[in-house]
């Protein structure tokens, strides 16, 4: 996948090459929301553990916006550890010794699968801003082509959270009968209108970044850092809480003892802030930025429908809700709205708002009430299903 | 004051012109708290109502941080009315009948006073990021001098929301024995991790656009305008709550009845910060916004001492503290930690959160709780002071 030299420094291009992905035939084609059509699919994914010989311990995981399938195991690009290295594993949460973990990039990801940053094979170029729009259901539903590729039917238990929850619900929604149970953590049923703003402000920054050129600034060999780099930093503030901002930097000076009365990085949460800024830039696309947020904005999952209740009427699906008292971006009001509309079909739901001080973030952290909660609930769900 | 001709249209230029500014001697030297000194100060500053004859009936008003001197009456650039019109005028709240309201411009600030956008007196040339960086301090400090030159000794009540209340803090803090009451709104006595964060996402925001040309764009005819509208859509984005966002607009699309899947504006709340950030750039210098997020970022009352408590230690002045229940960018707990201070030092102070789901921004709207306790409040004083 030679495109991503363009992306990504040499070295980490080179780890590219070797992702795991299913290329799906030519002809295959994956009709959007949106009415357009996607030819020439190609799915990225990892895997974790061994799937049992009936396909039945299937752990589906799915990434929030700025993740990807890099869940558990070594990054290739930034060589941290995944994501979720925390959960996924022997003897983990999610217990790969006993279940079969598969973590797809999203449709429109950059990391290996089809999207804004691939080649189209039609004109051998770069999508860039010519991708279509994708929306949360097309995502899942490049994700149910991936495991119907595989041979998999059902799904033991999909989880995720933030964007990944919000794919949680709509798996629900699009294929109830495979889904056994679900855990949606931090998320939504729909993206609010502060968090549209936010987006927005960051798709902005991207756009006014002149070397965005119109998204077509593979074929110029310049990137919009300084853009993307400003909607990282916007979008970082609103994971963290004030109060783990202000335990973790307070008003504390970054290597000097007095105010310099300059522009410089003064505070410590400055130097912290462009630091995140500069190194997403290094490992994300920001055509991909632009279109994910896109799906986020999109999400809604009454759409279609008269009430929420009504997308779960009948739903055989347990579920597993979570939600953190300091998330203020995804608030745990939200989950509640879920929960009710879940009880209100009498359907299978436990629901657990975990204390932490650590924001939207806390889902990707260490949060052992959220392990020992995930653990439970997906070790019960296997007992009654025999694995 | 031909420089603002390069800054504003050309209408709102010529109305500039015309600003009320008191030019101090060329040789009065104002000593900043980074040691730099500021000679050929001018600050603009507006009044409402009649000084009387022993001049005790002054109330001084402090804006926030993209606010200006016009208070009331009509805004000379923008044409609408000014910030608090609601607030001050025959028969308000501040009642224009009975006192006298002085609305200096910030120190830094861009309405015709001295700051980055007004011409060094030495070069000749507009000072840009050559301007020394100032703090609320010695904006309080340029007000104080702006005071001693009209002849007004005390100080009836200075209040202010956010920025302004900040300097109605430090004015407690540098000059206690001029002020006999204080109301300070929406604010705290420092700022905090989260809005040091939002700032320098502004600041990085202006000064990645190239435009910008490292704060010197005066010279070439062009102003930052893209990377100053990103600032200002994130930071009006914290002046609101969600929930005033989702009553205002929630998901509704715009001038759209299905989802367009483009990058256009889709939802009503993404067409509202736009225009936000597009007419603020009409009004505001790039430089300034700059130099005021930065003072708002130096704002620690408790330096120099051991606790807020020894700030006020025996401190006379009465105060009035507000703040708004759905406030999180200046939260009802900043505020009662400056009532406790003030509490342990046995100062006269009253305190009033309001129950607003307006966020922020709250202060400068239609809020008849907050109109009807300013009144009294002040009124209370006024009496107290035979006026």
């Amino acid at each position: 996948m030679s495109f991503l030299a363009g992306l990504f420094p040499a070295a980490a291009a080179k780890a590219m090459s070797g992702v795991n992905a299913h290329v799906f035939p030519p002809d295959f084609s994956l009709a959007l929301e949106s009415g357009a059509t996607v030819n020439n699919l190609t799915v990225a994914y990892e895997t974790y553990g061994t799937l049992n010989a009936d396909k039945s311990n299937v752990i589906l995981v799915c990434h929030g916006l700025t993740g990807d399938q890099f869940a558990a195991g070594e990054h290739p690009i930034t060589g941290k550890p995944g994501w979720w290295t925390r959960l996924i594993g022997p003897g983990l949460s999610i217990d790969t010794d006993r279940y079969f973990v598969i973590c797809p990039n999203v449709l429109g990801g950059c990391m290996g699968g089809t999207g804004p940053a691939s080649v189209n094979a039609d004109t051998k170029e770069v999508w860039g801003m010519s991708f279509p729009v994708v929306t949360i259901a097309d995502m899942v539903k490049a994700q149910a082509a991936l495991l119907d590729a595989l041979g998999i039917d059902k799904i033991l238990c999909v989880i995720g959270g933030s964007m990944g929850g919000m794919q949680v619900l709509q798996w629900v929604k699009s294929y109830r009968e495979r889904v056994i149970s679900a855990v949606p953590i931090a998320t939504s049923w729909r993206h609010s209108a502060q968090n549209i703003a936010f987006h927005e402000i960051g798709r902005q920054a991207v756009m006014a970044d002149p070397d965005w050129r119109g998204g077509e600034y593979y074929k110029y060999g310049v990137k919009p850092v300084k853009g993307l780099s400003v909607a990282r930093m916007t979008a970082h503030v609103t994971y963290m809480s004030e109060a783990a901002l202000h335990r973790k930097f307070g008003r504390k000076l970054q290597d000097i003892s007095d105010l310099p009365y300059n522009f410089d990085v003064n505070f410590q949460v400055e130097s912290y802030l462009r630091r995140q800024g500069s190194t997403f830039t290094e490992r994300f696309d920001a055509n991909c930025y632009l279109y994910i947020t896109r799906a986020l904005d999109y999400f809604d999952l009454t759409e279609g429908a008269n009430a929420l209740a009504d997308v779960f009427d009948g739903v055989k699906t347990k579920f597993c809700i979570i939600s953190f008292t300091s998330d203020w971006l995804f608030p745990t009001s939200e989950s509640r709205h879920i929960v009710r509309a879940l009880n209100a079909t009498a359907a299978n739901v436990s629901f657990v708002e975990i204390d932490s001080d650590k924001g939207h973030d806390a889902f990707l952290l260490d949060e052992p009430e959220m392990f020992r909660i995930i653990n439970g609930f997906i070790d019960a769900v296997a007992r009654e299903y025999g694995i």
